[in-house]
């Protein structure tokens, strides 16, 4: 059996005899008992098994290695301590696997730049255990959400000729032989020979497709993978990571922030139901404001202010950013931080920032000067969602791409949106990892992802 | 509000004065009264809305095209109509977007070969609204099923150095520049100032990290998009397809083909539970057998006959094959088909498939030319599912790799899992949109697919 079902129904098995398997997480001998903490990473908790000196095979256990498998048998029984409600009392243990000494994770606490190398190991250790439970109950979490409100779930392309965000930061997908490419008559790559016989990159984002299917279905959301080829090598950057766009139909930006502070909400209360355990080691051991911060935002209404207002009360601050403030700059994560923790003390939408830093697809504001954008900033992390109106009307799209200098040519079956049937809408994009680092306290991407690829790294064979 | 609020508590709002949004799909006018087709998405069944020419707008609503967006106000009446079992009776119409005559959906018969050159449209068609919908809600029915019975979800990495099932068909990903890429001092390709460091490509199956995974969480399944460059152009392939791979520890292969098998029922019973509007338009337009045969499917017991039967079975049968049937050949369609259709009449496991046709981690049998490994064959589709227990004895599988020439240096992370701790475990891999087919009765991977990508062809801008 598993863990899990023990957990499930506890009084079911207490004082029955049970067999189940796991792996060795930690031992320790006397000369007459042993203790071995056993795992089969159903649930997040070892199960403490107490071996005594009767067993047949005591001396031969004695001499097994962390991640030995083993399957044992024994009777389940109440314990008198707090942290360990049941532990089991083996009668039988049998040596599945045996590990060796060279096994690399003998210590607890070896760093996490260290497990970095060896992610096909490292989610056998707690933190990581914890991290890639939590991630995966988040992510059905978010199907949960949208399917439960009738949202239509997308799966946008990978393989893309366009580039979205136009920031030009993408990876090229190709079957030729880099050696040796197919070139044309005038020595050119002759992208005719390719795959897919154009030129073709991963995607950066599923937004332009998303507009697509929510102007056939109202509501639908995008989760999958999407790609920046961008040489920052920071600890909230990947090169490869997931995100979550939803996009919503007969929608202004003040719906479809309604939407995301649900669904903000949402994915709090779910973790804290279903991740106790989990919520719990990441509290005690990576971040202690964990948990309090969380319940914080779960009740709070979340605030919201315009750029301009933003703008305003950082300068009214006075306080020395290391990027000075004014009227037209991107927001810094120490902006957002500081807006979020000190002056709003809690999450805030800031909205209708300047067009001139903002994408091309995003809604003219009356003004002339802003968009209807919004970012979600939250305490301890800054930037978690980035949103927007989308422009929805057929000149203002063509002026703005030509504002943009886009080759308005490849947008047609973007405004043809605007042509049959055009609606308002509005949508946004969670970057999932930036997710899990938000309701797990880790504070490296690398740490949140199960095979991080970042620029020139990604670790040996996986 | 939106047509599925209305479809889920009708007689909350039969004879109440509603408003709602959406697009024209259908459009016939007399002189004194219209009908409009309406549909936002939400629902598969489109609204009638029927226009008097009481409005104020109703000659100018006449020359509304197809796929214009309305907002409409009126009266939700009952009707004796067996197919439409409610109408609005409109007193207010708005037109939220314009559409012209250039919209090129204006008849409901276009072929869906034409279809598949506009997919940022096609989804406002009966056809591809009953796919995506239905779609949306099998991936979620999949997410359900495994996170019910504990498994953990991995996002298995998109971007990989190493090719799992060494097919070889693999594409590039780089950042290179084609037209002169960095060279090393011998000439060649300089990977090391790729984005990197080295190689790298798309993978093709999350396998050797879901096994990663399935050695410390025992229970997890992995669902993503996986890549084959295969220049097969048939209407069963793509380069681009979502796969799902659960990898289950301490579990032998006919505990894993039990797990198929439930999820297979679930599949079905989840489908024809929630998406009954669009199953019934598939076996109406689509395959009229349809619903038979999932019921079939749903009630029965999958059988289980070994490879060495059914190759037995299949030269008793007497039937003038294409490829002619012999012990060691890769079964065709044509036998996979007369198998599950024909001599079992209903979804059948082969099983212990000979080892020479087979992928070199598959568990080697006693017998020493078989492994343990099953294909589920349905009738209508073929193969649906293939899986295997995996080779988990160090020594047998550096045997099989050194039969199938792989460079065992690549490979020292998968033996890893060997060394330390080795248990019994076993997976399969779904292809996604081979289930959909399945359940839908469409016949081309490009009609299920948001965004087919195949070889040579990747529609227009999208």
């Amino acid at each position: 059996m598993k863990l899990r079902e023990i957990q499930r129904d506890l009084e079911k098995f207490i004082d029955k005899e049970i067999t189940l398997e796991g792996w060795i997480r930690q031992a320790r001998f006397t000369k007459n008992v042993g203790f071995i903490e056993l795992n089969d990473g159903t649930i997040f908790k070892n199960l403490q098994v107490v071996l005594s000196k009767d067993l047949d095979n005591f001396e031969e256990l004695k001499k097994e290695h962390l991640s030995a498998s083993l399957r044992v048998s024994g009777l389940l029984v109440k314990t008198n301590n707090a942290k360990q409600a049941f532990e089991l009392q083996a009668n039988k243990v049998i040596v599945l696997g045996h590990s060796d000494e060279k096994f690399p994770i003998q210590k607890q606490k070896q760093s996490l730049e260290y497990m970095r190398t060896i992610p096909h190991l490292r989610a056998r250790t707690n933190t990581y255990r914890a991290v890639f439970r939590l991630r995966s109950k988040l992510a059905f979490a978010l199907h949960n959400f949208f399917q439960e409100r009738g949202f239509i779930y997308l799966n946008a392309p990978i393989i893309t000729a366009s580039d979205t965000e136009g920031a030009g930061e993408m990876f090229q997908v190709t079957t030729q032989n880099l050696e040796k490419p197919n070139l044309n008559d005038e020595g050119k790559v002759d992208y005719s020979k390719d795959f897919f016989g154009k030129k073709s990159y991963l995607t950066v984002s599923g937004q332009l497709e998303a507009e697509d299917f929510a102007l056939a279905f109202s509501d639908i959301y995008t989760f999958g993978p999407t790609f920046r080829a961008e040489e920052s090598n920071t600890p909230r950057h990947a090169a490869e990571f997931w995100m979550l766009e939803p996009e919503i139909a007969f929608a202004d930006y003040n719906d479809c922030m309604d939407v995301a502070e649900n669904m903000i909400r949402y994915m709090i209360d779910y973790v804290l139901k279903n991740c106790k355990d989990e919520i719990t080691f990441f509290n005690e051991k990576i971040d202690d404001t964990l948990i309090e911060r969380l319940e914080k935002v779960k009740d709070a209404k979340f605030a919201r202010i315009t750029y301009t207002d933003a703008i305003k009360k950082l300068k009214e601050a006075n306080v020395d950013f290391e990027y000075p403030v004014e009227w037209g700059m991107d927001l810094q994560t120490e902006h957002e931080r500081y807006l979020s923790e000190k002056i709003v003390d809690g999450p805030v939408f800031v909205t209708d920032y300047p067009k001139d830093i903002k994408a091309f697809y995003m809604r003219r504001n009356e003004d002339g000067k802003t968009v209807a954008a919004f970012d979600l900033l939250v305490p301890a992390v800054g930037e978690l969602i980035g949103g927007s109106q989308r422009e929805e009307r057929y000149d203002e799209l063509v002026k703005s791409m030509e504002d943009n200098g886009l080759n308005i040519d490849e947008y047609q079956n973007y405004l043809d949106l605007r042509r049959y049937g055009s609606v308002v809408h509005s949508g946004y994009g969670l970057g999932f990892e930036r997710a899990v680092m938000y309701l797990t306290g880790m504070k490296n991407i690398r740490d949140v992802i199960q095979y991080p690829r970042t620029v020139k790294s990604f670790a040996s064979k996986n």
